[in-house]
């Protein structure tokens, strides 16, 4: 379920399942999952999400294996279980093997904790940090 | 400056030096940055975090790049000033090319974005996306 | 469930029981949801929270409805799935129409992912932006 | 200074002029701030996210103005000081009085406040706020 | 400076005065920090937040210095640079030692890195510790 | 379950098993919990994350009832629902009373709530609090 239900292919509008068909095309499977059934409810947010999603996801200078890690890396950091869970099986689909999984925990988990090592020592950034020292 | 100051190598005990020179000998540079001076007043804290970060940093599955931009992408989610300063010049040294760095915070800031709406929408996790059906 | 468990009305010593009768006076409902329940083994937090609450969400310069929708904006951010359910709920209740809601997680999500951007860019603050030139 | 430093008006491409263009047009303004040069290194990210912004935040069944509260508010909750200060003078030039302000802080604060007193009480979802059930 | 600026006590209403005077003689302190300068322009915020502060900060089951630490701890894992500048001085008034800060700090870094790998692995809470087992 | 299942002790390899029989002997417990079982795909990770715990864990100037209710102060901030469960759960264990977990929870709330409150209104910090003057 979601706040407002989830908007099956069958009872979508032609706006909502041109973009459903795009997904499936693109991603050369036979299903949509919940989080565009859900937003589907806003064929607006629908549509740019998705677009916006294919443009930043395709490969580029970072393959889509990376990119999806990084996906995964940032949900972790903000506790989205749904996101979570969906991204490491995209990411999985691209190639991440378990190793490379369990590697990329290992990274996440220490940038949380130095990240806050910084904080709470109140460190300064380094004058060869500064992006006019670059 | 930082919370008890930073320890400079002239004034640093025999055992925070061996971990200076470690860095600097890993790193291949001539100088420690703000985070290992302003740590090395807990040495064990600084001995322990050095030695984990050696060991999830090193290439493995992931290289020592794809693990600097995740390491960027977790500190931006959580808005550590000094820790993306830190480890955007650290992942440029490793081949962080302007594109690449563009792509990875086109996929951070997207990720944000849809870890809300899923949130907000109440998605539940599709039965294809859990642990146990993977 | 909660940690300490639901202190029930029935149960309840007269010092919460006059929340609750506050509570459901206020909202004019006939029942007091589970945070307030839980949080009721601290008689004293409950009764501030409860009071802070009406204090800060009742109709003032901001309506009540628009006061709700910040909330479930900070909730969203937060991953708070009880507060997201709850206050989208008396969201609804105020006011919210589906459309309402819609652009609200579509600003919410924005939001977060630009938060993002301006991090790992490092942008500064604008001369113009800053409180001393308002 | 931003990590790639800004691209300035009369220094920028033709594409990146053209969403400059359209952003003072938009806002009615002879400038445009840091966020947009320093993202402008990435011309497809600044259209995207141009474009994006404009939707988003055009009048719809919300107003202007409390979509401006609410970016504030998810700006206030991430800290994202560039943010704050940004949309806070935004939402001031669309009408936002001291008044309303202070009224905005204040449930920002509180939201902040129930959202961690629910998890550290571990709080389950009441049935009457499941999305199923509305 | 501060969004609307600082009221100091010789411009401040007699209400903000009787606020700042309490919080000088609860501290036994001759001046007052600037968050409640700045929020003194809500005087019902200023008021509520200091008698909630006064409150919950009282000694208890917790003494004031552990109350102080707990709020250091959150303050850096939400990297609010004042407010942990601000507490970490007021925990060494109260008798935090060097010592004490860095174990404070190693259990905010450990804390903040395994709450993500918790996250990343998706684990499952064990039944011994559901609060309905306790 | 978990992304990648959980490794129960007769199925362990000896490494692993090691550390679940250091779990076991160090918490005077006979079992081991799914967080262990989780992360023990990555027998390295498991080790280090083991023994950094034990370490920073342990008591020192900080009493380990003191660096539980930090842990769960961190967890609640950040939403983990395991770590909030489960070291609240130690935290008992370790000697906290229900009126020390009320006062947590309140603190914890309050911390959150100020830390916006301070960002929402752009305040700087006082000289009195910065590092150098102290």
């Amino acid at each position: 379920m979601a706040t407002l239900g989830l908007i099956e292919y069958n009872e979508a509008s032609p706006e909502v399942r041109a973009v459903y068909d795009n997904i499936m095309a693109t991603r050369k499977t036979d299903w949509v999952n919940n989080f565009w059934k859900a937003i589907a409810h806003d064929p607006a947010t629908l549509k740019r999400t998705w677009e916006d999603m294919k443009e930043v996801m395709a490969p580029g200078a970072l393959d889509a294996l990376t990119k999806e890690m990084i996906y995964v890396a940032v949900s972790v950091s903000n506790q989205c279980a749904y996101c979570i869970a969906s991204h490491t099986v995209s990411a999985r689909k691209k190639g991440m093997t378990d190793q490379m999984f369990k590697e990329l925990m290992a990274v996440v988990g220490m940038a949380n904790e130095t990240n806050r090592l910084v904080a709470g020592y109140q460190v300064e950034i380094d004058e060869q940090f500064k992006p006019q020292n670059q």
